[in-house]
C-alpha cells in the first residue's frame, strides 16, 4: 500500500529514520530501537492506559522560508535546527509535574557531559525549585542498560566540570546512585516504576 | 548591524513575523503584538523573576529532507507542518502542572470552535483527570480583550457541538464564566494572577 503525505507526495520510508544528531555521537536507527523510539512507545502506552500524560516536545526549528502552493500543503523549503532551551520530555504523573531529558551514549563506561546543554541543566534546577520531578534517562547502547538519575546529580557533575572537574559521568555512578530501568515488551522502558520508588 | 544565521546567511527581518495560521483566521503580526508574542514575553518574565517555568512548545514539523553542507549548519529543505496533539503551552507553577492553549480571534463576539482540535480537547480532559491545571486564553483582537477560561467549559462546548450544539463560544460566555486578564507593560498578559484566584 502506498501511503501519502498531506501534500499528495508518496511517503518515503527512509524519512522516518531521520534523527537529529546531538554532539558527536551518531545514533544508528536501524540497529534496533533507539531510546527515543522506545520512550515514544512507552509514553503512548502510559497515555492509552491513563497512567500519565507525558510527551516529547517537537524539535525546535527556525523556519526561514515557506512555499504555499495551490491545492497542496504549505511546504517549508528552508529551515534550521535550533538548540532546545528546555528538556525534551515533560508532562504530569500522579498530580506532579514531570520533566526529563533522555540521552543515548555509545561509550561503554561513561556519558560525556557535552550531551547536555547549560540551558537544560539550568532548566532542571528551576523545575526542582518549583516542586517538580526532574531526572535524566541514559541508555548505554553497547549493553542496552538504561538508567534513571535524579537531575540533582547531573547538576553536581555539571557544576564541578565548570571548575575543572571531569567532563563525563561514569557508568558506575549510575549503577551506584541511579536506578536501572526494567525493560520489557510493553511498556518498553517502564521508568514510572522507578519514579514511584524514588519520588513518591 | 547585520545579524547572521548559524549557516552564515544574513538574518532577514521579515522571517521573524512568520506565523503558522490555524483555521481560516489570519493573524496580522504587524498590526501590533500578537497574543503569542505577548505570551512569550510574559513567560520569559515569569522565568526571569522565578515565578513559574512555562514554555510554548515548538511547532511540530514533519522533516522530509535535510542537506548537510560542508562547513555550515544542517539545512532542512523539505518539511511540512503537522497538527499538534497537545496544547501549545505547559510548565510548572507553585508546584502544579499547568497546561493551556492560546488563541486569537478576529470575530467581535465569538470564537469558532474550529480554532481547537479534538486531540487538544481530549488532552485537556486528561490533564484535569491527572490533577493538572488546564485552561484556554482567548484574545478578541478587535477589542484586545483577553480572557482565561477553564478547560472544562471548552470541553462542554466541544461535546455539545458534536451533538448539534453551536460551533462557537460567545464572548459574553467569557465575560460571565471566564476571567479578563489584566494587561500592562510587564508582565504583558498577567495570567498567573488569574490562575492564583481560580485554581489555588
Amino acid at each position: 500500500m502506498t501511503v501519502f503525505y498531506p501534500n499528495g507526495q508518496p511517503y518515503k520510508k527512509e524519512n522516518t529514520t531521520f534523527e537529529k544528531k546531538t554532539g558527536s555521537e551518531i545514533v544508528y536507527g536501524h540497529r534496533g530501537m533507539t531510546l527515543e523510539e522506545d520512550l515514544n512507545v512507552t509514553n503512548r502506552y502510559y497515555i492509552e492506559t491513563d497512567r500519565a500524560v507525558i510527551y516529547k516536545k517537537p524539535t525546535p526549528i527556525q523556519i526561514v522560508h515557506v512555499d504555499y502552493p495551490k491545492r497542496s500543503a504549505a511546504k517549508i523549503t528552508e529551515a534550521y535546527f535550533r538548540k532546545a532551551s528546555t528538556t525534551d520530555y515533560n508532562g504530569i504523573y500522579r498530580g506532579k509535574y514531570i520533566d526529563f531529558e533522555a540521552k543515548e551514549t555509545t561509550h561503554e563506561n561513561y556519558i560525556p557531559l557535552k550531551n547536555f546543554h547549560a540551558h537544560q541543566v539550568e532548566h532542571m534546577k528551576r523545575i526542582k525549585r518549583h516542586g517538580g520531578i526532574g531526572f535524566i534517562i541514559v541508555k548505554f547502547s553497547q549493553s542496552s542498560d538504561t538508567y534513571l538519575l535524579e537531575s540533582d546529580f547531573l547538576a553536581s557533575f555539571w557544576d564541578a566540570s565548570l571548575s575543572g572537574g571531569r567532563k563525563s559521568i561514569p557508568k558506575r555512578f549510575f549503577h551506584e546512585h541511579g536506578h536501572l530501568i526494567p525493560q520489557s515488551y510493553l511498556p518498553r522502558i517502564d521508568y514510572l516504576r522507578i519514579v514511584n520508588q524514588v519520588f513518591f
